[in-house]
């Protein structure tokens, strides 16, 4: 059994924002993340999945493959998007680090083939991160 | 004479976009980077400042101070904000990294006690830095 | 159930020194790390947390009130310091990164509300790092 | 109990290769990674090890010590080789991260006093990694 | 005028070695890197261009059709290479950091429409780096 | 020309402290900087020089010869110190990042052959550096 990580980034931006707060009250909680006009981040994600090194290849999967059903899956519909505004999933979730690192867990899960997905791992920062593991 | 450089981060969101072209123009000159709702980065501000070291404290400057001069000229006016509407330098300028340097300098110029402004690096991914000396 | 960590840092000094052996065990034993007059480091504190996502902010907790727990119990009392003559609990207890994971997990324990203090990571270095999960 | 890694690195070339398929199959497989005169890495390695600090240390295991046994049954017979050719482990195996990963346990396993070997990470480059546990 | 860099990386494997030297006199002058079968790197390239910013984009250029150059003209070249065999330039000059970097300046220069190269800047390992300024 | 850079590390525990002022005075300027006991840092150093290639190497200098140059010079000298306490130059000179470059760059100047030494870089944080041409 061994673990795999792949390190991907995506560029986004979003407002911390309750729809159903005020506008006083999103601005109490939540200070200038939820500014009203949003801020943006450099979010990175660690997809981590484990299973069995494949004896023909060497591999648990080629990185070119797992690179490729991450963007596919989650790269190409979050990066460069207003979380807020473009994803529908985040329409009744707030776009915290917590509900993006769900959100790729549901979009990855089932997506791997011959390999279980072990954790998600969201930073917006240099200095803080969430992992996820599916439960 | 001696060059300190001070590194700090602000997160904002921004859209490239020239106002004097059309959507379908913007869209095809700056593709992903002109969606409508605009995205995101972790601004990387590295400031460089050259002068003498002051005998008396062994500094060129204190730290301390230079954080400060920095915050109140630029980290609180960009941090958690959205670079297009809510700074009025940009409502004529494309916030582009190349622009962002160019507000960062004129907002530094001078306010560096015993010392002069060198260089404003903006970085705004990991893997591309913009540098501006000033003319 | 997620994971949140935050990474903080702060500089301090210390003598790895055992007062229960004379002068020339401890530099036999810990050789430059017992120099007498000590070292220093920047020492790199994770703190991982877990628990359920408040529906309410999208939020295990906020990153804000996670920071001023961890600066209040742990970062203005390490900071700038030296462990061996500024810290109580050193006065019995050897400063090596072992036993400031010790610490800051006693510190930090039953303080984070609505969340479980899951790992304390203490780095005195890029190239090592001691986990403590709590017993 | 705590946890104890300590980072190395070695740069090495590899060619990721099945000898029991064509050149053809191979090219087809591995792409890029198998061009036939091979291409290198600068490998990280983390070795985790776990156990209780010794009292009168405070040490888990002096890292100097760690450092040594990990030169000497690890890097120094990995850094500057080709993997391939140098290292008679991977005449049956294919040198991918994964079986370095392998390699590096079987070298490393019942090799540190008072400690147990806990995991085995292998980055291959700053966007990937392999981790095992040993089983 | 402002100076913008794009970061790129390539793995390649090399030896070091003078082909009018003979076997032990290589491995006395270069040691473990002129071991016979070669070794690698993740090799960091770092391309810095200047010049006027684009009043229409406010850019120096798009950072895509930078990449797109220094792909074309230097990492499809090199990355997953065996410097020594694979690249023409390598057969009579010793693919040091040093060679490089001159030739990665010859194969960029004149090739970045509106801006001039400024310096190529090339790291083998994390903790060296050689930067070239075209003379 | 080339310009070849070595980063090297060295953890040493400093206090900001003139002795030509009062204990208070010390305080009122330098604040936690100027705790009695001290503190410490991680200090990266970076030594940059430059000159011709040499065509029977194709490098600069031999990466192995500067590094034993540096340590040798400076390394063994400041590494596991307390910089107040145990290095004569700073008996005279606060041990501030400015003055540390000053002394590296005495300590290093017209011993590298072949080769000028061009610029020295300090930094005690990951936010901030000074560097040193030497004049």
């Amino acid at each position: 059994m061994v673990y795999l990580t792949k390190k991907m980034t995506f560029s986004a931006s979003h407002r911390i924002y309750n729809p159903n707060l005020s506008e006083e009250e999103n601005l109490k909680l939540f200070k200038k993340c939820s500014n009203k006009n949003g801020h943006g981040h450099n979010f990175v994600l660690e997809v981590t999945i484990c299973g069995e090194t494949n004896p023909l290849t060497g591999y648990l999967i080629d990185l070119k493959e797992l690179k490729e059903i991450i963007n596919i899956n989650v790269i190409d519909k979050l990066d460069h998007s207003n979380l807020n505004y473009d994803i529908d999933f985040f329409q009744n979730v707030i776009p915290t680090s917590e509900n993006i690192a769900l959100f790729v867990w549901q979009a990855l899960e089932n997506k791997i083939p011959n390999a279980k997905l072990y954790k998600i791992k969201i930073a917006e920062s240099e200095t803080s991160a969430v992992e996820y593991f599916g439960n």
